[in-house]
């Protein structure tokens, strides 16, 4: 997202709504590649549809048996892909800044799935979209992101990101799970108050595989205490809308009846997911100038 | 199978014929998934060259990696396919009537891939396919499922439609391997008799996982009581055909060399499996109203 | 490799140059499935890059979850797959020559994607096209094989092939590392001359899963043995080239900073990789006279 201007989001932003309402198509074959080294079947599947919906081939690869696995670095592995005729790929790795060891030095096009703990651009991205198409500015939103903060790279982005458009970013949830250094650019509100005066509750997963229940909170206690429950959704603000990132759990983060309520928002994200990643996709290929003029819109 | 009138299995095995002798086009790109949470590559494989041969768009899915392993549901998975614009899931899961909790719920199309211990429709599709080319009937035909008919979803789905499109169902094998709510649709016969007096011989496959030879049985022993020697083979019925699900046990229920005889469909039915497929798909796309017109026979 | 004549090899290889400046496509879908039984991911996306630059439909295969792992016959598999509609398969299997099997008994075309320890004609064909682009012809040039040539299908398919289309073939490397058979088709010459007299020098993949390093050599000695350093590249005959089936152990087989180096033709060779897959799917397609006039040139 660093690597973005304000500009930059809402030119992604407005082309992935002009695509959702009409279509974006390639004029002959492109060849993409999603190497996921983590598990994101999701984002996965979200990046190879909007691939197919442009056009373009996808070319299979499997982490688990890649030459990666016999010591190959990224960047070799990268640079097979593009000596055999790959055009963009999209990476998920678990190292932060992965990417700084192949900026420059590879001629296809790459789009960051998420690395480390650091940045998900595309779920970003989403969000922002999201959003937009509910209020259709970020100018004076307030918006509180509730959960692990400290854990979750969509919290990070999206905070800064969104402060830089102009809204007014809140954080909530157990006070340890708060990340020092994002305090920066929002203060913690009491979950309650956060679910009255919010235009934008963004729930965060709760990771099984991070706090185990039992030792912090009971499932029961962490929906009681910071969970969206139906009695919290009734004195929620008029207009204001739930978000989650997915997957849910249900009659956790939030009442299991709420996940698909009027102000709840999942799914949506979920499909404005396709728009946005083929906008995405859209973006870097015509960055290199020869495929300018490649897009049937 | 249950949903499905005889007019409809008549209608999908003529839709079928009219596929396999020309061939079914979907005027644009549809997109499809196949969820498979049991192993069946030979199932799964089918299904996807009967979407690629529609004209489908094929979105990968890996069980293993989906986020139902991070105790996702079922409905939230398929909802999530829905949202990112899939048009159809085929889903086959150990659970019996897995289905029940989306019928409704979704919007998307539904085939069923095999359920638990119960239902395989396009198998059953696709052997109903099979006869009705040998015989252009199923009125009064005598047809003998042999094997280990208690743990077959085959057995089970077949024996009730050719019942119903009134066939002459028996049951024969060993008879510990009975399945006594069966019984009431057919009656119990000898192997033998079964060889020289039936229309169709269905060897159903023995399950190594399940019956470990040496136990009950050895494999000769196996194949000298129950199974298709090339001795029973010349005592069968003129005219009479021999199928078999697949993967056969060469020299358990069939005799290596009968694998390929003249009276064998079992590659045939392979063949068949993919028409077969492809009816069924398009039967769901054109319940949706929206999507009648969408091929091109 | 033993069935093609130089004939066919030529063919082979101008057909891939032909692929190179223009392209080719078939005029209606094929389908292909690649059956890899060992993992190699980096030929399985270059034929896979080939099947869809032809305009082949490819039906995915996992090895992993086949029947073969319930015991089916490979026969079977192939057969299977045929059934379904299947053109072309594409066979990786670490068994010698299982191809045997399979030959004169289907009807769809194969192309072996390396068996056991024999053969891998498709790295063999590329590493000739890659030779042919420098030079345009192969009579008299001084190729060295370096390495571990005992355990490697590579050298032992190009040496073959070479010798036949009138290259001098020497080996180098570790001593006990050479072939006994295939002194007789080259004489083994030591390193630092290897470098200095080659038209081109072929470098091996030390196996890490078969050397262990520490036992016969640490990394660092067998660099300062038989890899190309720097120093040594400076010494190389005029217009030498190297090359590398990769993946390289840099600074093992050849100092990092070589591996992109002018003389390096390693990521070229990936490249034509994709051409030669080409212009071999289109050979064994053409093979079958009705599909002759498939292709647009």
């Amino acid at each position: 997202m660093d690597d973005l201007t304000n500009e930059n989001m809402m030119q992604v932003i407005e082309s992935a709504e002009a695509i959702r309402q009409g279509h974006a198509q390639l004029k002959r074959p492109y060849y993409a590649a999603n190497l996921f080294f983590e598990n994101s079947t999701r984002t996965k599947s979200s990046f190879e549809m909007a691939e197919k919906k442009l056009g373009m081939d996808v070319i299979s690869f499997d982490a688990q048996t890649a030459s990666i696995q016999k010591g190959e670095t990224l960047y070799d592995t990268v640079k097979t892909l593009e000596a055999i005729g790959v055009d963009v790929v999209v990476i998920r790795h678990g190292e932060d800044r992965y990417f700084d060891q192949l900026e420059g030095r590879v001629k296809l096009s790459m789009i960051n799935g998420g690395d480390g703990m650091g940045h998900h651009p595309s779920q970003c991205m989403l969000d922002l979209l999201t959003i937009y198409q509910d209020y259709h500015t970020f100018k004076g939103l307030k918006i509180t992101i509730v959960g692990d903060i400290q854990h979750s790279r969509v919290a990070r982005s999206n905070a800064i990101a969104l402060k830089r458009l102009g809204a007014a970013v809140q954080f909530s949830g157990p006070l340890d799970w708060m990340d020092p250094e994002l305090m920066q650019i929002g203060r913690y509100v009491e979950f309650d108050e956060a679910v009255e005066k919010s235009d934008v509750l963004m729930m965060l997963r709760v990771q099984h595989e991070r706090h185990a229940f039992g030792m912090t909170f009971s499932k029961e206690e962490y929906h009681a205490q910071f969970g969206l429950t139906a009695g919290r959704e009734k004195r929620m603000k008029a207009g204001s809308i739930i978000m989650h990132p997915a997957p849910v759990n249900r009659g956790v983060e939030i009442a299991d009846e709420l996940v698909e309520c009027d102000r709840s928002r999942i799914f949506k994200q979920m499909s404005n997911g396709v728009f946005v990643r083929m906008a995405m996709l859209q973006f870097v290929l015509q960055q290199r100038e020869a495929l300018k003029h490649e897009f049937v819109n």
